[in-house]
């Protein structure tokens, strides 16, 4: 905040003035308060009026005024000072969960408020029923924040690339768990240890689990599967794979083989649907996806006409989300907001879904298998067996005699075992499926295979 | 085009219906001509409305009916077809040059047409003209496809990042340059060579001056300074080097160093104000705008909020740019453009500049410089008492034994010559010119010293 270059807020004579209300100081709300408060000079050029911030309201007092000094009134814990006030015509929804999110923001909506917000969770849960109702009250609701950060890729879908129809998105939409795998690639530390120092520097909750496991960039996915394919995804239905049994092991042969793994958002149009997915999944070292770092978040979207276009930034906290909301509270303001959300009806329930979700049964792709197996004759060519049976060819091999060891937690603890990895050629997620489960049906592999995607 | 997925235009019952005019079917307007035609479902999605080729105006018929086969009675040779049918609202602006661009654009507005346009040259020579006279007759004019092709750079730094305060834009702006320096750098291929093999492509034009020598570069980013910085630049004051005078020698040695070569256009806003300037830069291997290749264009823009954002994308072609000229058509339609218009007051004669050009001189930065010199006891020694004296430190050296040539054309053709290459600390270019003239002024030193900046 400290580098900020802009002066306080101003009221410019002649100068029209919109009444901002924010719900909810926390990180991203402190963010836009300050914003509003102390750059006064840059909304107002941006939005041609003075963006003023008349209340912010919170649950508790006392935690708000450590946070932050607010000037004489604005700070209040009544909802009814924002709901009863008709002055107030935009209002920063940035409280998380579903309620009393939800009902906040119905309330604010029928006492004529338009809203900006920062919750994917909610829009991802209850988008047709809050989008419905803003249309039917003549409403608005912006979201720029709510996918990806600071990278504007809400406006870039809907508005930017619109004369294109998308033929994939593929992104690195949560940057905890980017965070946590480019630690655990550049150190080899292990997944517990990451996560640790990921909640000491407040990259990671005390509770991590929905950036972890897949929630969060499954969340954030439907909601730019709807904007860029029209479809309307229940984001529980979306395939994920979470990078929480992510094992380092598979980070240094990735490497060994020329490829990062990242948690990997995709959806891709073909013939049959849209492919949805969020996976842990090996990217080419030098591609652009691959080389996205830490907290960054990045995505890269194809069109029928513009090609890729790629974008990277900070996919989280406080400046980078409070840019956001703050571009949308312009918009919002400047009126462009209202007229988008009156012709793109975003997650209309009267709109048909222009894309169906595909079953990931049938999409193609390759595969990294890591497999560990008894160091024997035969081994190889029983593998090699299971894998020709059902039509997976094989790209490339991996496995050292150097790393045999015995396990003694083995039903075998006699046999030496070495780790084989197999890089496979194309083939149908179902038919690696049934080939993994084969393979570990082999007296030859012990335990678990590990089974990743490879893309590029 | 082929591959583009799309139903022809309709018109739908009670849908309204924007009439658009075409002025120039040559490339662009040519793909914008059939995204209209082909592709009418999405841009009435987009748009909320039918968007309606109703006129294409050319030069010559039979030259745009060898093009493209358009629908009866749209291809005209009459300008005055569309001036005089108060039916057409918007007009794709797609001749190059100066004039008549000028003057046709001046029209246009007179009779009522917003315009959407791609020509950079125009907007950077008659930018305040041409802005001031739409502002006066409540027209609008947009130009997404002026500057980076596809990537929708214009809307980003106008409206997605308006919470901040730009710090610097980064870009490879010029995708002619930097297809033909990839190459050089890719196969060791002398820069006449590439260019023929540009031209034969289609990368290049039959004239490529404008691209190579760091115009048109410099046009777009005066374009990008006004929008980011608020700065009123003539665009020939940006100090600007081409990448026509590049040696393959140099992409070499900077490979060795960890760099590549790009032709960079900067934008850097410090306390003294706006540095700008375009020139062949060399950048760290590994770092987005360093693994930009072919055609290809991006921009990293640096905020006070939002940090770092970067965009890649084609930044020339008939499609790509012909994405963002229907984006722009869209958002006129739609009457996001006029918002964005009134609010923003671009090119304003106004407004007074809020970011001053800051004088190269005082820039500073770190040099690569190239030598040719004796291979005699000493001269290192009076190399860097020259530099030392300049106050500029010394990073790094290569010197290779072998590589010791003589030179025919040397006053003294009998002394051995090696070249000689120093990666200076940071130093202001006023210091670096003047250095590199008393450099050139030394017995040791043969021709003229090669200087480039490099940045990270």
């Amino acid at each position: 905040m400290d580098s900020l270059k802009c002066s306080p807020v101003v009221t410019i004579c002649g100068m029209e003035k919109t009444n901002i209300a924010i719900v909810g100081l926390g990180t991203v709300g402190t963010g836009v308060a300050r914003l509003l408060l102390d750059c006064g000079d840059r909304t107002a050029r941006h939005a041609g009026r003075t963006m003023w911030l008349r209340k912010a309201v919170v649950r508790d007092l006392e935690k708000a005024r450590q946070r932050i000094d607010l000037p004489e009134g604005v700070l209040t814990d009544s909802l009814d000072e924002v709901i009863n006030d008709p002055e107030i015509t935009v209002v920063a929804q940035l409280i998380g969960g579903l309620e009393p999110a939800r009902s906040i923001m119905l309330r604010l909506m029928e006492s004529g408020k338009d809203i900006v917000t920062a919750n994917k969770a909610l829009l991802a849960e209850h988008g047709p029923e809050l989008f419905d109702r803003a249309r039917q009250l003549g409403r608005s609701i912006a979201f720029e924040a709510s996918v990806a950060g600071g990278i504007p890729i809400i406006a870039n879908i809907s508005q930017c690339l619109s004369a294109n129809q998308l033929e994939s998105l593929e992104g690195i939409l949560n940057g905890t768990s980017n965070f946590i795998v480019s630690q655990m690639d550049e150190f080899g530390t292990e997944y517990a240890e990451v996560v640790a120092e990921a909640q000491r520097l407040g990259y990671a909750e005390a509770d991590p689990t929905m950036d972890v496991d897949g929630t969060d960039a499954a969340q954030k996915l439907a909601i730019l599967a709807h904007l860029a394919f029209g479809a309307t995804v229940d984001w529980s239905t979306i395939p994920r794979v979470g990078i929480d049994g992510l094992d380092p092991v598979d980070l240094r042969y990735a490497r060994q083989l020329g490829y990062r793994i990242k948690l990997l958002a995709v959806a891709t149009l073909g013939e049959e649907g849209l492919e949805l997915s969020v996976a842990p999944t090996l990217l080419k070292i030098g591609t652009p996806l691959a080389e996205v770092r830490n907290a960054f978040n990045a995505i890269r979207a194809v069109g029928d006409a513009v090609g890729p276009v790629f974008y990277h930034g900070l996919g989280a906290g406080q400046m980078p989300t409070a840019s956001a909301v703050i571009a949308d509270l312009i918009d919002t303001a400047v009126g462009r907001t209202k007229l988008t959300f009156q012709t793109l009806e975003y997650f209309s329930s009267e709109n048909p879904a222009r894309a169906i979700q595909r079953d990931t049964a049938n999409i193609r792709g390759r595969f990294y298998l890591r497999l560990s197996v008894a160091n024997d004759p035969g081994t190889l060519a029983a593998i090699a067996n299971v894998l020709s049976r059902n039509s997976i060819s094989i790209a490339s091999v991996i496995q050292h005699e150097s790393e045999s060891t015995l396990d003694p937690n083995s039903q075998r603890p006699d046999r030496e075992l070495v780790p084989l990895v197999i890089m496979t050629h194309e083939a149908s997620e179902g038919t690696a499926v049934a080939a993994t489960a084969e393979l570990e049906g082999l007296d030859a592999v012990e335990g678990s295979v590990t089974r990743l995607r490879v893309k590029g």
